[in-house]
């Protein structure tokens, strides 16, 4: 396992990026992913802008959308991190027993569908080209 | 590649499973996919009608919402096929050029992020379990 | 693309291996796989080799089992080349056309159900550890 | 993680799913991932029913063969729960430690094919087309 | 498919990157991967600045190691573009066509070893806790 | 899970397998990974002379390069036992915390512009067929 890298030990580039995260997101708290790829600081600064600018930016879609996008790719590659930290996210932005339940389901008919469409090698029709 | 079963040399459960995605689709083409997976009626007709109800049915996720997650999928999957008819499929429901876009860019960062938690082994935050 | 590497060029090691392959399987014809993966000799020998006693060698799964196991792998990652050749490959053992279409089903109900479990987080049972 | 429904707790939907595991498999115990989808009563009840029917109605493919074919997704995908509990199913079904071997040897050979043939490029031969 | 945003068609933010990678890969040419995601010309600048950074800054892994270890990472993936333009990356980085087969070995040999190590279901040792 | 056959109570091939890993590496133990697919000696024998080759004989990549290598896939892939394995042999053949830090940037940018490839459906440049 990765050593995590507390806020009280950090310095330079990581304190700079934990000091932007806790502003951001109105929390003392950071997450153990941020405290992991501290230990590479260009990566946890390259991670954290992208992040920021691409999950809480302006844009057309509204910020629990894109957390169910989000939680849709970490359920089909099975990242437990992943999945227990966004589903916290998406309850947070709002997200709904329910509205889970139907993610669940669209997340889970789509895996079932690609391997459909791979396996009878279903040639793509001309009105999608 | 499988033989696609067009519409005419339909009987049977077949020819009501086609009628009934021309009437709920409102249109006279079925596509590729339907008339391939049609050489196994039953699959045919299970995963019509889950996928009626799954992406079509009443519920609290609203039906570009509902493509977009099923999008992050086929995406992430690299279907080529399903990648071709969603994106298709939520122009239709509203996803304008900008949504396409955003959508893309949370669904590479999540696909990069899953392998940052991967690789550094991140421990689950007590928080979210 | 890599150069595939036909027959009547082939010497030395190569050579071994794709006479090796067509006495094998009492054929002509050397499947293009082999003939691309020949640019690295060493991994053509481990490959066919590995091969031969795996899908041919004793054992007590029968052929066409082991077939259909190699093809549901192959729909899952989506690989079109594997998908395609093990598909005639396993008509050639035996699989009727119904035998795919409930091979299909259940490779495309593992799919779902696999994420299914990943996103509930559902907890393996005690009897199961 | 989700919450977990007993067979006490559940009412309506639920309960009557539930009824129906019990007789068809007859048995007393709920596995864990029926009492997570529960959550979400009609993924519960097409998830089961469509279970039901592809791995336990009727067909070519005998009880055994499917359960291999979906064990091999599910190590494909990496999925922990659905390897022990699928894993527990065969052996119910009649897999014997040797076949699991077996099954092991075809389901890595199949994965690091699938990526020769990704990565080496190769075409497909107009036989397979 | 996304339309394609040729080099004189570009204006703006997307021109200013579309120098950038010519100036950085010292050629006139821009290849269609840039040409694609320029339709989103935010996705368009972060990836291009993160990819000049993450392959071409200072660091302690040389230019081809990183070329190989992207190469492993596409060919695990089945991701047609990438390999395709990758390989012919790392050919330009000095891969011998028996570094590309003994990297196709190691890809194949650790996607076998991945799935025996899930199968198997193997405990991680204490050691490597 | 599967037993763990440990060295004391191995016989025949597997024994013989377990003193060549033991001379080969030069150590007393046995990862958890060779006892457990010592279970199914045909693969134990196989799997263990296939990466004794791959990844230690002679070869144009030196043996830290294709720890790299074997690491990105493993994460890529998501297999905890084969990543906690692998960095600590990537440790032992001279990766720096520095280099690992390199090796996971890599493979999560890799991995997001695999799907970016996928999602914006780029076609492959004419120079690169």
């Amino acid at each position: 396992m990765t050593p995590l890298i507390e806020y009280e030990q950090s310095t330079g580039l990581v304190r700079e990026i934990f000091d932007d995260i806790k502003a951001t997101r109105k929390t003392n708290e950071i997450n153990n992913f941020w405290k992991a790829i501290a230990n590479h600081p260009p990566t946890l600064q390259r991670t954290w802008l992208a992040l920021k600018e691409v999950m809480g930016g302006p844009g057309e879609l509204d910020p629990l959308t894109r957390e169910l996008i989000y939680l849709a790719v970490s359920i089909t590659n099975g990242c437990d991190y992943c999945i227990a930290s966004h589903r916290a996210a998406a309850v947070n932005k709002g997200m709904s027993e329910t509205m889970f339940g139907e993610l669940m389901s669209i997340v889970g008919i789509a895996n079932m569908n690609n391997r459909l469409a791979n396996g009878f090698q279903v040639p793509v029709d001309d009105k999608f080209k």
